[in-house]
């Protein structure tokens, strides 16, 4: 396992708990890769040159710009190699011969437990053996397996900027414009509920409030709150006016 | 009852299911006014001047400009009267003694069911004696049941608007910006998580991705992708920008 990052962490644990070993950690910083060493029970290093030659199969889950660097120097040719990046094609690998992309879809934070059976895995590999393979492996971890491809998964990663980034930002938002003398947790039942209810409805068909509405005095209202955070303001025109123009 | 419209339809079940009776309807629209009214089994009008006037207590739960002058042609002063509005004063309805505001924080869909006992119910009066009768009557139906008075509601309401509606609309971007070889359904568990890790941790905490790591490469591909959606564009731009910010 190359890397120690929210998604080398996850899929070290999954690994492990479907009875695979993680025979070493590489990673650049010292701290989180011993760390994650030592919950895997597995070696560590943090010298390129010291990763062991004999996995079974290489898993790149570090930075996008540092998978192609890694791989050169790896020696990866007649390697089995995977990287688990949403955004970067198959093709970065392609000096092994048996190389493909294991991209778990999901947001990830260290502290966080997750269900990885739950997650859905996008693989795809240079040939039909590797490919078998990788699929074996990752029905052993997760329910929801997908053969996705490098356009579809780019414009998959996009679409979960938007429905996970983008979306906790505007928790934040919200938390940060709270009335200070109300907890938070009185918005818990409704984030729930909005994401349910996109989940079970089309999220077209599930919108409601002023800009749907075009409650042009709520809007104005709502503009004149925001009126000493002019970031949040600009955020709230054009998401209104987005939301006004593609449901009317 | 006054309006039929989403709060109107869930808090007239609301009120049913908790063994209160619903003596009337009235809405300016026939057809929805109608079919509540069968639902809860209250008669129902359209004319203004046709309403009851011994009801223990009027909803108004109307669009926020129509609360104003449908009061007025109320003759309210004799009558318990609230609004159900998350961004209007309590103080537009004091030609009545007794005035509150019953907000139901939470996002409702005619077509949705929804537990009321999970929807926090905000309520604000204008005498003690009121505010009790609203919080007895709120607590039979929610046990969620908070004192907010107008500037917290509306402040709680703009949070609601970023934390529901535009995430809601991030999540319809989303879909709009899927690989239409592939279903929506693999972003629901994403979905999922991400309201469930900002209801665990702290959505500031909880933040992930391209933008919070300042990766440059991935942000100009997903920019070139939505070369197509300059408005997407510019919602990716600035939220993306406002994170980077924010968390740095």
């Amino acid at each position: 396992m190359l890397g120690a990052g929210n998604v080398a962490h996850h899929l070290a644990h999954a690994l492990v708990d479907a009875g695979h070993e993680i025979s070493q950690i590489y990673n650049r910083s010292k701290n989180a890769g011993i760390s994650l060493s030592e919950q895997v029970s597995s070696s560590f290093t943090d010298d390129i040159r010291l990763i062991k030659n004999n996995a079974d199969l290489y898993i790149l889950s570090v930075s996008d710009k540092a998978i192609e660097p890694i791989s050169k120097l790896l020696n990866i040719s007649n390697k089995k190699i995977v990287h688990t990046a949403g955004s970067v094609d198959i093709s970065i690998l392609n000096d092994a011969e048996n190389h493909g992309v294991f991209y778990p879809l999901q947001t990830f934070s260290k502290k966080r437990k997750i269900n990885f059976k739950e997650v859905p895995l996008c693989i795809e590999a240079s040939n039909k053996e590797f490919h078998d393979f990788l699929l074996e492996l990752a029905s052993q971890l997760s329910d929801k397996v997908a053969n996705i491809n490098s356009t579809q998964r780019r414009q998959l990663h996009l679409s979960a900027v938007f429905a996970c980034n983008f979306v906790n930002h505007l928790y934040a938002i919200a938390d940060d414009l709270m009335d200070k003398s109300i907890p938070f947790e009185i918005l818990h039942p409704l984030i729930k509920e909005t994401a349910l209810k996109a989940i079970e409805m089309n999220p077209e068909k599930a919108q409601t409030g002023p800009a749907l509405r075009n409650d042009i005095e709520s809007l104005e209202k709502h503009l004149e709150l925001l009126s000493s955070y002019p970031e949040y303001q600009q955020i709230y025109k054009i998401l209104s006016e987005d939301i006004y123009l593609k449901n009317k």
